[in-house]
């Protein structure tokens, strides 16, 4: 099975309002509810692309039950999340009815007790035993200590098991310096990391730091890819509207399961860039409609990149 | 005991925010959750006055279980909610730092079933049997029938026991017309229900569509009392700055209080003005500065009203 790990899963809200307008009281049209967080939002993709998937993480409270309850729910996915006393966190999505456009409120995590932290690493040893890769995804709650991400990618090399990381700030590049297989940095996370804004430079950068692969997601750019095996642009044929949260978990997905596949790498990309694109159609993260996924793979660019490393 | 109904319970949350921007993302820097609806929140003020209060109408999902839970741990409140199948609403506000305003956002009601309208009947029959007053409040959620506080009004007039009601709109009209013994509508569901803007008219047009009593609660300008043993209006010394969400609810369990106790109307009336002012400085709906209302309590002014009835 493949692994992802979301230490800060969320119950995501998304509330519709004809307008939102400050300080005013606001009659919620229509409430849709769903298990969040990007490591969640990652096995709903690659178990709908045919894969055994296994979460973990944290889940608290009521709004933890929610999420389990859901997942449960969820072909292909199995529930390993690790039980804690705080409440697993809210982000609440206003849709703006009128100009289409979300207010985001997210809640802080729960905070992770030092025997909680303890009980997960034990039980994140215990899966990678029968993962046959590992995605470690989205932010850290309070109470995990910064440096996690950097102690779960040595976990996962000790095992031999291949370990994707996507996450951003201090525990990106903390976690980076441990020497993971893959990270995927958007433009804003690459640039926090490396301190260029120049992407093809940073992406080689962010390399150097310790990453065997770097994949950066550049939005209508496409995907840039830097690996061993060579460099890479992937660029989709069309540019579509639509919802751009969880393109990147799609893009993780592509990765992961291309991975587990050993597709090439330009297959790999191709995979990745299609599902971020079709995922942008789709009305909520975690999911991608698949006419357009299957419409746009043999359609999706990839060159090879001249290397300047 | 003394019985609320809330038909329409909430799951309060408040989130603090340093400033709200519409179409931003925003990380909340708190998190506060309190069970909800007007009914909640006059039992909480009569069970701080030292009265047993037994709280009935619905609450269903994993909201609905958070606000049971809460109930559960509050002294002097008996939880007589019926569950139901469909989920407690939630409502959030959200209050901006920067300005101390609150954003509203408020999820529809649960879908009650005919079953479920049923079994709520049957329950608040069997409750009426040992009440002292019976306070009925707020919204009816979808599929409740709108002529529902009629019908309980009826069925506690036919018990023998004193019936408050306050809501709005239409669940209003209709109630009024079943002869509450009180009814505390605000100074905009007076006008909704009688056409006039001038109180002192609405309050006596609103006696003669059916109520008993009429309480207008007019913010600033206090109470205005319409019963069979005359007319007063009671009036707080001092203008008190704070939220005045509750004021209401604090007001009806004044009034609900001193019906019990049997005092006198201007006793009753001071009383609800105390604890309505009380609670403006008090941070959540449900709660009163103790020390406020106590000061307050013989410095409301009631004068008798001249009757034009």
């Amino acid at each position: 099975m493949i692994l992802t790990v979301t230490l800060n899963t969320a119950l995501d809200i998304t509330y519709r309002v004809p307008a939102l307008r400050p300080h005013a009281a606001h009659r919620v049209s229509e409430v849709t509810e769903r298990p969040g967080g990007k490591g969640l939002n990652v096995a709903r993709v690659l178990a709908a692309l045919g894969h055994e998937v296994t979460v973990t993480g944290f889940a608290g409270g009521a709004t933890g039950r929610v999420v389990r309850e859901r997942l449960t729910g969820t072909p292909g996915v199995t529930d390993a999340l690790v039980p804690v006393a705080d409440a697993t966190r809210r982000t609440i999505a206003v849709v703006d009815d009128h100009t289409g456009d979300t207010t985001q409120l997210n809640e802080p995590g729960p905070t992770i007790t030092p025997t909680e932290w303890s009980a997960f690493q034990q039980a994140y040893e215990d899966l990678l035993a029968s993962a046959s890769a590992v995605a470690l995804c989205g932010s850290l709650p309070p109470g995990v200590p910064v440096g996690a991400y950097a102690h779960l990618v040595r976990s996962a090399k000790a095992a031999g098991v291949p370990v994707l990381l996507d996450t951003s700030g201090e525990a990106l590049r903390r976690g980076v310096a441990a020497r993971p297989d893959v990270i995927k940095p958007n433009a804003d996370e690459l640039a926090e990391l490396t301190g260029s804004h120049e992407p093809s430079r940073a992406t080689q950068d962010a390399r150097r730091r310790g990453a065997r692969s770097v994949v950066a997601s550049l939005g209508e750019a496409g995907l840039l890819a830097v690996t061993p095996e060579g460099h890479w642009r992937a660029t989709p044929p069309t540019r579509l509207h639509g919802n751009p949260t969880g393109a990147g978990d799609a893009a993780v997905a592509g990765l992961l399961s291309g991975l587990v596949e050993q597709l090439p790498w330009p297959d790999r990309l191709a995979r990745a860039a299609a599902l971020s694109a079709a995922s942008v159609t789709a009305p909520v993260a975690g999911e991608f409609d698949r006419e357009v996924y299957e419409e746009l793979l043999g359609r999706v660019a990839v060159t090879s990149e001249a290397s300047a490393a």
